[in-house]
């Protein structure tokens, strides 16, 4: 073990940055549970079968074999294992294996490490956290959920406001507006003038209207007409107006055309309600690979948005069928280590100390640390994080070690009552352990804005 | 996904287990918070040869392998990764990695998933998730943390005694008694002693006493002194003066010997007073193949001692070291699947409810789904999980959807102010989502005794 260095791709925290990423998490978790989300965890693993089910090309799987068993590595896939590279496909997993045990439509919430083989760079990683919502339905599902999904984020991101968390543009677009439009222009390979949209942010309009031209076999006014449409974009339902003029000059309208529009119109007018300034219609929204059926989103951190989408999904009619049931399902994801790791290394956030205790109860003389351990029970019992100090040395180095943590208060026991020093300012009070209480903000580690 | 049946050894929860696994793991997270101890992630993988480096036997490896890399897989094992099978080998190279941005003592829990391809069985998982805490000091680690962490772990159980966990007792001995004892004896091979002990609970005295004869080189009069020592026990500092008189009628006494048993009776007595009836000293704890060197730990519950043990650790004068530096620790695991899996199975602790929603908004046309919409965002901006019905069925139908989830309240927007119904009772009165609360007992699903 003597040279150590990270392996990349792996983003460790040091305690004072977890503290960062556990107050994001519990923010998370406790806005998904007010909106009325389950919380579950599927184990790290499925068959590799099931991981590769839509293509191999898009995720790299990581695949286990038992060490023991490495000689006998079976000639096909059958029966091996993967890590899952989402938390989409152990979802739809799930519910199939627990249909008849869960109550439909189901709304969970999940939170976990998915890890990709992928080679890392700024912001990718190769083990990361996610923190999804999704809403199953079995067989049906209204689409008023694909309204209500993205404002649970929009909620969820919001409320990272007050640590420091710069505010985010949630972009959403209907892939029926996209599908109705190209049809309408007569172009017939959705997926693949899907595919090189999604591509507008790398290559720009121009490389894109060749591709359109080269792989979709569009002629140069249809591309110039799907550039045009990836265009528009806006908060409010003036957007609608315009896609609608543009399908009017193209001759392009079509029912389905229609049908999207009406479903982004709702999402755009009720998100003006309920998350004024969040939600923007952006008709180049493409999410390139996934089988989304209606509804798709991404969310950028403005300021930040060179990072990419923080926040992705969708609605897909068939999240998952057993050949006799169909359950469409609509969900976003947070990615939430490239998140953290943002706002860690931009130092946007910061934790108020780098562990939870909030009081240092000194030691005397180490005949007398029952006393010490005392008085920290006595804070324990009473819900205030103590820890005793290490070793019954001078005063001051006590103190040192304290500051050393950002812990705030030291506790000197004396014969019957003690006393504590605030270390910060220097005041010291008497003091009794059964009734004495810390400043509100000094009880535990805090994430707060670091600037 | 036609045929879909659940991966022997990778347990799964449906979502009310999981609400009292996560009751357990965030008691036990407090708890540790409260003792000071921060909490930290690190990777699920470490470099094969760092798992491997005290020996393949013990525990199973997965080894991971990116699936596009397929064909070349590297001769050796350099640079390949493996799934973390404890969180102490990557507690020991997170250590060194970080040694000069920690400050020591470090004190850390973590509380993470961890692989082992071993056969699946009753408590036994190849997925599972352990809750650690741990102590590790640069260069020196004063005993009084031997006495510590125990109490620690003993505060975090006994703290789920409230939602059914039954008692616990935690089984403590001291390396430096055995082989201060075994070494008196003339018996020199220590580890493999330990390890034929180890068996006792499996195979028994008499069994135990042959290996000790073909394995050890016993003598039938050293193999019963060793199994006199194993069965001694108990909860007062009784248990040193019977290790003493063993001893003296052996001639088997040491310096090591009462070292040892210094430290254990200081163990025992600290423990008496802050965790009276928990902690018992059992001469016949061995903890076989680790490597242990003061202290070691384990922890049955009690009724269900078949089970095995649920909380180990010990004393590690080596944890890390990078040739330079030493890093002894002490520290214990809880197996929280184990435990978690025990108490669910065994109908011991249950949910109150299988969804986080304490209050389900009727919706009474679709027309109207906004008016619900903002009666649920008014709820959960103060705080109380709300959920919206997914359809304006008849009011029967919405009250069955609430009652299938154990949603104790259903809310009926009107025109001004709504109404609420506490479904359980039938009870329903005016209420304005501005100012209406639940019974405290009823704002959040809660884990609680089942009988």
């Amino acid at each position: 073990m003597a040279r150590i260095a990270p392996l990349s791709g792996f983003p460790e925290w040091l305690p004072d940055a977890r503290i960062v990423e556990q107050h994001v998490l519990d923010t998370l978790r406790r806005t998904f549970e007010l909106h009325g989300f389950a919380g579950i965890e599927t184990r790290a693993v499925e068959p590799l079968e099931q991981l590769l089910s839509k293509g191999e090309t898009s995720k790299e799987v990581y695949v286990l074999r038992r060490l023991q068993a490495e000689d006998d590595a079976p000639a096909d896939r059958s029966g091996q294992l993967g890590l899952h590279f989402d938390l989409t496909v152990p979802l739809a997993r799930y519910v199939l294996e627990n249909a008849g045990r869960l109550a439909f439509p189901f709304k969970r919430y999940q939170i976990q490490k998915v890890w990709r083989g992928e080679r890392p760079q700024d912001g990718r990683f190769r083990e990361f956290t996610q923190a999804d919502v999704d809403v199953v339905g079995a067989g049906d599902l209204p689409y008023h959920f694909e309204v209500e999904l993205p404002l649970v984020m929009a909620d969820a991101l919001g409320r990272l406001a007050e640590v420091g968390l710069p505010p985010v543009r949630i972009l959403v677009n209907n892939r029926k507006v996209a599908e109705g439009f190209y049809r309408g222009l007569g172009l017939t390979d959705v997926e693949e003038v899907l595919r090189q949209i999604d591509k507008l942010d790398k290559i720009g309009a121009d490389a894109v209207g060749d591709l359109l031209q080269e792989q979709c076999g569009a002629t140069a006014d249809q591309a110039r007409a799907c550039l045009a449409l990836a265009a528009i974009s806006g908060a409010d339902v003036g957007v609608i107006d315009a896609v609608r003029e543009l399908a009017a000059v193209h001759g392009s309208g079509t029912d389905l055309l229609e049908t999207g529009l009406a479903e982004l119109g709702a999402l755009i007018e009720a998100a003006a309600v309920r998350a004024p300034g969040v939600v923007v219609a952006d008709l180049k929204i493409a999410r390139g690979l996934d089988y989304y059926t209606g509804s798709v989103y991404e969310t950028v951190l403005v300021g930040h948005e060179g990072l990419g989408s923080i926040c992705s999904g969708g609605r897909y009619d068939t999240l998952a069928s057993d050949g006799k049931n169909t359950y469409p399902g609509v969900g976003l994801s947070i990615g939430v280590s490239r998140l953290v790791s943002r706002i860690v290394a931009a130092g946007l956030v910061r934790a108020t100390r780098s562990v939870p205790t909030a009081v240092l109860v000194a030691v005397v003389t180490e005949e007398d640390r029952a006393a010490s351990d005392a008085v920290a029970a006595a804070l324990r019992a009473r819900g205030i994080p103590a820890d005793v100090a290490p070793k019954a040395a001078k005063f001051g180095k006590q103190i040192q070690f304290a500051d050393r943590r950002g812990i705030p208060f030291v506790w000197f026991p004396g014969d019957r009552a003690g006393s504590v020093k605030d270390i910060r300012s220097g005041d010291q009070v008497d003091a009794d352990a059964a009734t004495w209480e810390p400043p509100a903000a000094d009880l535990w580690p805090r994430a707060v804005p670091a600037v």
